[in-house]
């Protein structure tokens, strides 16, 4: 037993907040400031797949990321020896058999985790990944059930711990300084509302000159809006979930808006500032007000991470006219597929209002280089069960 | 002597606000929501000239801005009735004789009145431009030192209250409903630091989507953050007394950056959120931290109103440096005066340090097309005395 090599492939998605996460209480167990809430993606397109072998005979854990061999991060490195600590005490609850418990407390694991999108281009690959490698690490060891993953997860990359749950997921910042209230939770499944779909536009900026943490860390130090943060949080998380219940998406709609704008607000309010947006996310911004504007009622809503793409939600009804207006004012010519893409049947009034809106934006043609479509996604899965290889 | 025809003239200065006003408790009396404070240019180059003719045998009040006849708005009609109505108290107070009373009191204006620099440029045009008019109306009535002038221009424009005095100038919102304590008041005379200087960069942006009055609504009804703008402003108010009471230009310029950016963060969180910056203006704003970051200390300083232009602050000792540095990145080549700016000896190490700068900005070459230089002012003066015509 001892030389065996056992294998697991799981994937994980993407979560994308709808109120923000920004600012840690404390950087080492990366606790948060404040409450946040996200919807999270379907992992087909936006996600992680991660497999892992393991065996007692291996000498060290490793990994390899994208293809490449690189060296574990500390904070991987935390989230490794925690899920151990987690196995240890599960198998002693269990009263799991000595031999295992001795082979089990010995495996060490080759990881390798493959992002379906772009890694480190601000569609929270490090969000999927570390989730994707906690729930592959726990699959491995058979605790998926009898610990908290969003903790462990929480522990390689804060936002990670949303995408263990699918659907609507609370993040709660949490009180206590060991973090053990410090949880995400699923609060609607993705089968609520099958209606919301999204669209990812990579947005081409330079590279972040501010990576997230230090930019949190200047907001904390330096903006006081934040002295408001943790309430408005509260607040706007209880209308998300409203809005949520009762499918009202205009309500959902504006505070996902107010959201983003308050966190790129913040940014822009720390010292120095920070500016995550180019000319052409403000566009993006523009061009959704002002279709909301034609539409009467707020029936699109972005939001901005901290870099300059562009998460756009909407009902399915208004897909058809709104991937025709991005495909003729965004998005590079070469990336459309006409076979999709047909313009929705407008009478003249509509042709008009809408002509005047792809005008407005002449100047943004082909500014979006690539782009995702999706829709909410239940979660995590296994691909393939723990087997002996 | 009816029929006499009087003329004078004066000079009013633009101020450029350095903790800034934005959002009014009362719309119709133009009271602020917090105070303000603000440094008045001198006047020679951004400013205004008011000539006013008056006669008890003209019919009507009548303007001429810029050249051209204007309409006289209902916020200078109030102005000009308040200076009327403060005339007549000042008239009994100094139990001036009645023939002099009754002719005076049926004085008409002609009011003329041009602007040193584009209008409606986002140069403040309207502050100096309303404390103008305010100061020749009550120059040729004689009641320049009776009534307090900054509370009579602020009915016409807000900002333009604080153009009645030079200097470091504070505009308290004051809490009584008339307005009555809601004054502008000199702190510091311009001779307290005469070495500060400023560069003004015309930053071309599209026309306003978005004026100031309604920014101020929408943040007033909409950006939480403005919760804590009263106290927030109090408390800079307070460091740029002191900064400026010990000339102490680091600490100065530091508040200076921070409240012209919580200006643009509360734009950014107001619903729609509204954007006054350019590219060109963003960056400017990373060209000066960038600066500062190369000289080791906080030497310049840039604030912007709501607009894309860009206000820089700095101290004499730095003027070469700077000229220099913008001359070659920013500023269009043909407004330059080669008489006038010649490269600083710099040492290899600062040609080195300097020349960087110069390449990281290479993108916005030519994107400012025109820049005045220009230092603290002393406040509106009289040009010609009211003499008969």
């Amino acid at each position: 037993m001892e030389d065996a090599e056992w294998e697991c492939t799981v994937e994980a998605p993407v979560n994308i907040a709808l109120v923000k996460y920004w600012g840690k209480r404390d950087s080492e167990l990366i606790l948060p400031y404040n409450d946040s809430v996200s919807l999270t993606l379907d992992e087909e397109k936006l996600g992680t797949r991660t497999t892992v072998r393991y065996s007692a005979s291996y000498e060290e854990d490793s990994l390899v990321l994208n293809g490449k061999p690189t060296v574990i991060s500390s904070r991987l490195s935390n989230v490794i020896e925690e899920i151990r600590r987690a196995f240890r005490k599960h198998a002693v609850r269990i009263k799991m058999n000595a031999q295992d418990l001795m082979s089990m407390s010995r495996y060490r694991f080759r990881i390798e985790t493959n992002n379906k999108m772009p890694t480190a281009a601000g569609l929270a690959s490090s969000a999927s990944g570390m989730a994707c490698i906690t729930f592959a690490l726990c699959t491995a060891l058979g605790i998926t059930e009898s610990v908290d993953m969003s903790q462990l997860a929480r522990l390689g990359s804060g936002s990670a711990c949303r995408s263990i749950h699918g659907g609507l997921v609370q993040w709660e910042a949490g009180k206590e300084e060991d973090g053990s209230d410090s949880l995400a939770k699923q609060i609607y499944p993705a089968s609520t509302w099958p209606e919301l779909k999204f669209i990812v536009l990579v947005v081409d900026g330079e590279k972040k000159k501010v990576g997230s943490t230090e930019g949190m860390q200047r907001s904390m130090a330096t903006s006081e809006y934040m002295l408001l943060r943790p309430k408005q949080c509260k607040d706007r998380i209880q209308e998300v979930c409203w809005a949520f219940q009762a499918k009202l998406f205009p309500a959902l709609a504006e505070v996902i808006i107010k959201d983003s704008n308050t966190l790129h607000a913040i940014c822009r309010d720390s010292y120095p500032p920070v500016n995550y947006l180019t000319r052409t996310s403000e566009a993006l911004i523009d061009f959704v007000h002002r279709l909301n504007e034609a539409l009467g009622d707020v029936c699109v809503a972005y939001t901005f991470d901290a870099g300059p793409n562009c998460f756009v939600i909407f009902e399915e009804k208004h897909e058809s006219l709104l991937m025709w207006l991005l495909l003729h004012t965004f998005i590079e010519n070469d990336v459309i597929d006409p076979t999709i893409h047909r313009q929705p049947k407008w009478d003249d009034d509509e042709l008009a209002k809408y002509t005047a809106i792809i005008d407005e934006f002449s100047n943004y043609r082909n500014s979006v280089k690539s782009y995702y479509e999706t829709t909410v996604g239940s979660g995590p899965k296994v691909v393939n069960a723990p087997r002996l290889i």
